[in-house]
């Protein structure tokens, strides 16, 4: 009967989405999202603790970690955020996902309590980024700053991305975010006068 | 009966924070909380919305935009946060509240809800500071970078001085960590290599 399903995870998902876009996301159940996924309710709970994280599957934060801890030794901290932003193009945010991902944003827009689980996973990926820093050997400030601007990137890069229509690849976008980010930071933000 | 209590909003927050320490979050009620003040359920509800929202009152948002919005016309985006920084150790981290802090921190750091709420409190305060400096004409990616960083010299100085037993000025502290943040960005952050 229980048979392994193997993308279970992703069809909830899907469903969640098509449901949640139907008739809002405080009039989806868990049965709703189950059946329409084809599923049964045990399947959803083995996937998500709950309907709010069901979004929220596949946590990126080992990609992020892996890709920093695997950049070249001699890369500065912010050319290792670019690696693992590079990493989220080829593993997560991949073209085919990107209708998924501008739907799931659209749905998360419109309800606050998605919203601040979107924050506070955001928040979590900055964490991530900035230990596998520390663990590069990266001074622990600068570690916290490069994955702040990092993050800032992957925010960008994330919006213009899902918004867009002819296909750029994530990475690209990301780096390109990363430059902007990179080339804000002399402009009148200088603290100390000389 | 129900004569107005000018302090009622800090006298709720205390005795709070007595007995989350006590007893912990989870067995407190808002019941409890009233009347360890001296106050009813009802007057709490006239201050907070729920349990969680009791060591949060009182925003910062409005405090460190009008500090912003009245920097100097002269000041770089980072010297404009640094005024919001000194505006919260006029009014908010005063030294006369630094016990308070400290213990509403313990208090925080030891319930994963409180800690989520700080967190995107924390998100809320970068917000309002990235919108008051776009007010003053700061270019959006330099708002949001400054922000961010102010929002880090802002958490690494809370945590110092709400540690701190030699009475350092909030702002002060605050000061030297945005400092240090800034220090932190030549080294090594180059992404461009010349």
């Amino acid at each position: 009967m229980a048979r392994w399903q193997p993308n279970a995870a992703e069809r909830l998902a899907l469903a969640a989405l098509e449901l949640f876009a139907e008739r809002g996301y405080e009039n989806t159940t868990v049965t709703d999202i189950a059946q329409r996924a084809g599923l049964t309710k045990s399947t959803f709970f083995r996937h998500f603790q709950d309907k709010r994280e069901v979004l929220f599957g596949g946590t990126l934060n080992g990609l992020l970690a892996e890709a920093i801890a695997g950049a070249p030794e001699s890369a500065t901290p912010l050319e290792a955020v670019a690696c693992a932003l590079d990493a989220l193009g080829r593993h997560a945010f991949t073209p085919a996902r990107r209708e998924f991902v501008a739907r799931r944003r659209a749905v998360i827009a419109a309800n606050p309590e998605l919203q601040e689980r979107e924050a506070l996973k955001g928040l979590g990926l900055t964490a991530s980024m900035t230990e596998a820093l520390r663990r590069r050997g990266v001074p622990d400030l600068t570690a916290c700053v490069a994955a702040d601007l990092g993050a800032l990137a992957m925010t960008i890069a994330y919006e213009r991305w899902s918004d867009a229509t002819d296909g750029d690849d994530f990475g690209e976008v990301a780096r390109r975010a990363l430059d902007e980010v990179q080339a804000a930071l002399p402009q009148g933000l200088n603290f100390r006068r000389a």
